[in-house]
């Protein structure tokens, strides 16, 4: 996909694009790190979100869905350190105040705020702390504060995630960037993944909306750390307009080329997300061809990516195709077993384990070789149909364990 | 529901109840440990059974599911060591080949015969060595083996697992046992759960499938260790009718007592296996109380026993009620999180963590004390209903992985 649109990747993630800026702190809700970062939009800009399906969501999470439903937003503010999760209308009323404090800070109005909160569930944000820290924030704003942005963002994952790239629609430059933070377990509670994109793209929100989702889900919606999903996971992009193209209303192609260019910003930042998964040893490429169905497929290479079998299989580097095939079975699509073919694939070489649902006579020695990678693929083609997908894991490790069964205090 | 009907725990497990027999040997699938178990009803039986529902099923599987069709079985032939799972047309012509040696042996009709298979994935059987196990294990059969069959079908399992209880129907003793194999991972692959039941209850084939299919629902389908379903999982029960209680077919009081006594026999055997997962160092039982459908509350306590979050906090005696809460939200069922109570027990206390969907300020002392034990309970209210369910699982530890990142080999 990459090759069809000549894209080139630049520095600075959200405020590699012209007219926003962003800041990073500490303002006391961690120890010493920072946990506090802003995002702003100098223009009006268009806005989209997609939020985690968990039941159970966290206040910023609520209130940052009926912001967007207008299409529009100019600020994002995002604490790490406190969830604001399972805290009730005290929680509620804590995420308004972010919006309000921070529209105060910015001149604009509290429902052109994004509000996001990574960290502890079922503890009160400190907001006399939050308080302080967003004016201090609004203050050092600055058009090279994306990379401190991704660091404010951060809860247990070991670097921060930033990721922007430029690329031409007839003629005319275009910018989408991006920050992230991963999946990461945090004392006491909940992975969460946060990601923030800017882009000066002039697009309606329908569009804006529509090209979100799409990318979403390839990107961010095909990997997993640990199955569970948090519940204050959201994407949010914004789009101010800045850029000289026409305004993107339909599915025109200058939508498409936006499209790919915000579908590789969420893929480098999902992808990087798995890389720094808690206690993972491998990156996993899972890649499912010859499906008869997209969303079957989807599901197989979900399920694989999932399996705590496949995943400590591949800690051990183990050529355990068997429990790949099984993964599949246990997805809840249907399929033919005896049409499947499994291969093991890394940067050294591709062994083929299984064909026609039936173990190969394979070399242990050149799978081996394989999975010692750091970055491996599985392979999986059903034979069955034209449609592909990727997901992406990591696998599971005794450091997994360590980090997760780690006392809150 | 064991206070409702008297119970006497009996020894012997499957050859517990008059007119079966059973063997267990090692055939040599195995190095050196029992790998061949046969049980027998010296009268036709009724039989009913459930299996996996992997869509990957081993051959062993599907035959034995045609030959369930006719609600009649006598013999159960079973190899542990090697599952006869993705090993194409030699896999069903081995299977059906186990069936008619076992038939041969024991002079009845191969379609009388119910074969199962566990252990490696993607090998064929060694059919030399099972032909001569076959025939050794008829002559060995004896009213006293069910303890030998209980051991001849384990793989990692650490122990075996038998069970058997007597109670009286209308002044009229019944008999129901069985024997079980764990969800251990096998060089070099899946998970199998196996459970085989013997009752002297004269029953009708029906009326056998829907109470084994009711007394599944609330044990085997309600544990799980990993998450991972194996291609192999059957649970099937003979009924040989040699106890003097009139025929069952219908729902009449009889039906209910016996369907109680066949609960708690598969009840007792999926514990069992819970209680031997591989590296678990807690049992633990998930009850949700209070929802509005069996079908919702089986869904959130599924969620809460397979989340490696939960599974991770309850290692290291965590009392993480947030990732609990959070479990139970991306159950896909849908509730409301402000009206849930999460309590935290063992036998030597409780402790109340989240009132209304909110953290409670709870004592860390009485819940390191209550998460200190070996057997704990999570009580999830929903505060929505009627419905309760139970569900049982075991933590998720260093040795889990250990197990399962091993190689082949």
């Amino acid at each position: 996909m990459e090759e069809d649109l000549a894209m080139e990747i630049i520095d600075g993630g959200v405020t590699a694009v012209q007219g926003f800026k962003a800041s990073g702190l500490h303002c006391g809700i961690k120890r010493s790190k920072a946990d506090l970062a802003l995002i702003f939009s100098e223009k009006e800009a268009t806005a989209a979100g997609v939020f985690t399906q968990n039941v159970v969501k966290a206040a910023p999470v609520i209130l940052t869905m009926e912001h967007l439903s207008s299409g529009r937003a100019r600020a994002v503010v995002v604490n790490s350190g406190n969830a604001n999760a399972c805290t009730g209308e005290r929680g509620m009323s804590d995420a308004k105040k972010m919006a309000e404090l921070t529209a105060d800070a910015l001149g604009i109005k509290p429902q052109e705020v994004v509000v996001a909160s990574t960290g502890v569930i079922g503890v009160p944000l400190p907001m006399d702390k939050i308080q302080r820290g967003i004016y201090e924030a609004a203050e050092k704003l600055s058009a090279d504060g994306g990379p401190t942005a991704a660091e404010a963002i951060m809860t247990t994952d070991t670097y921060p995630k930033k990721f922007a790239v430029r690329c031409d629609i007839d003629g005319t430059p275009i910018t989408v960037g991006g920050i992230a933070k991963g999946s990461g377990m945090i004392h006491p509670n909940m992975a969460t993944m946060l990601a923030f994109i800017t882009t000066d793209v002039a697009v309606s929100p329908k569009m804006l909306r529509k090209a979100l989702k799409s990318a979403v889900d390839k990107s961010f919606n095909m990997i997993t750390v640990d199955g569970d999903t948090s519940t204050n996971d959201m994407v949010v992009v914004l789009a101010n307009g800045l850029s000289k193209i026409p305004i993107i209303d339909a599915e025109t192609p200058a939508y498409f080329k936006f499209l790919k260019t915000l579908e590789r910003v969420c893929l480098e930042l999902a992808k990087e997300i798995v890389r720094d998964g808690e206690g993972a040893t491998k990156f996993v490429e899972i890649e499912v061809l010859g499906a008869s169905s997209i969303e079957g497929a989807r599901k197989l290479a979900l399920s694989v990516a999932t399996s705590n079998l496949v995943k400590t299989a591949l800690f051990g580097e183990d050529a355990n195709w068997g429990r790949i095939l099984a993964a599949c079975g246990k997805a809840g699509v249907e399929f033919n077993p005896s049409k499947v073919d499994i291969f093991l694939q890394s940067k050294v070489g591709t062994e083929q384990t299984a064909r026609g649902g039936m173990g190969l006579p394979f070399s242990e020695e050149n799978a081996s070789r394989i999975l010692a990678e750091k970055e491996i693929k599985i392979i999986i083609n059903l034979n069955d149909g034209e449609s592909s997908v990727k997901a992406w894991t990591c696998d599971l490790s005794y450091e997994y364990v360590r980090i997760n069964a780690s006392y809150r205090t």
